[in-house]
């Protein structure tokens, strides 16, 4: 065995487990009071693009699929869920009329101030966690888990050309 | 905004974008010929799964879920769709006739090694990326998700607490 293999497996072992552990946290549902009586639920996945959303100017879907790093159109049938749902709308562009941008509803709003109160505050112990790390760990960091998305992308690219 | 801010969000936006591919990625489909006319077709997520059972001497469920990261109810699920679609077994372990041991089937090491075929090659580029780096780099990768794994726990553990 090769002396890198070890860390190697490891670190591929503790990809796939914070994987798995985010996917299951995506699902939990977040109970939102919109001040419409009956409270809203809406999955962590869900506030999380609410999340997106409401923090850029000029956003469209494939802003959302390429920050996620989903396909076009799984981004387009979530926002087409949260439309649905009232907690989403788009906008025409007043520049071109092709273009159009995504905005919260105020029901979206709630929701994102929601999510803030929940969960803020987790957010913000995780990031003074990190603060602690030096920054070029971080960036290296970064570049690590990019050579794994390359293997990932290739095998998706592979999928997507049989497909057509 | 604090110097360290940006990279902590590039790398928080790397992790969630390599893990909406790699849930895209654990959809695909693989397709097995095991050598009985119709060849069998399971996917990604079910073949790593395989994949540890296949590796690992005395392997239960419980393992299985703490290798993936995942729930021990969601480890069930996955065994018992692989025992009913007859590519995994358990056997009682010779020891204990409370303790049993989860092996492959024929047709099992078929989709093993029909994925090896298939992505192996993946795999070892992958690991020859990873090779040229150092592994103290390797190691403090893994130290950086388990921070962020620490957070997802977290969350996890209090949506458990909830239902119970």
């Amino acid at each position: 065995m090769k002396k890198q293999e070890t860390p190697i497996k490891d670190l591929l072992q503790k990809i796939t487990q914070v994987l798995h552990k985010y996917e299951r946290m995506e699902k939990l549902p977040l109970v939102v009071d919109a001040g419409e009586g009956t409270p809203l639920t809406v999955s962590t996945k869900e506030v999380h693009t609410i999340e997106v959303i409401g923090d850029h100017q000029e956003i469209n879907i494939t802003d959302v699929a390429g920050h996620f790093g989903i396909t076009k159109s799984g981004a387009s049938q979530m926002i087409a869920k949260l439309e649905k749902r009232g907690l989403v709308e788009r906008r025409q562009s007043a520049h071109s009329n092709k273009e159009y941008w995504l905005y919260l509803t105020r029901k979206g709003w709630a929701a994102y101030h929601a999510h803030e109160r929940m969960h803020g505050e987790d957010r913000e112990v995780l990031f003074e966690h990190l603060s602690e790390v030096p920054i070029s760990d971080l960036k290296k960091t970064a570049q690590i888990l990019g050579m794994f998305e390359q293997t990932l992308d290739a095998r998706l690219n592979q999928a997507d050309m049989k497909k057509t």
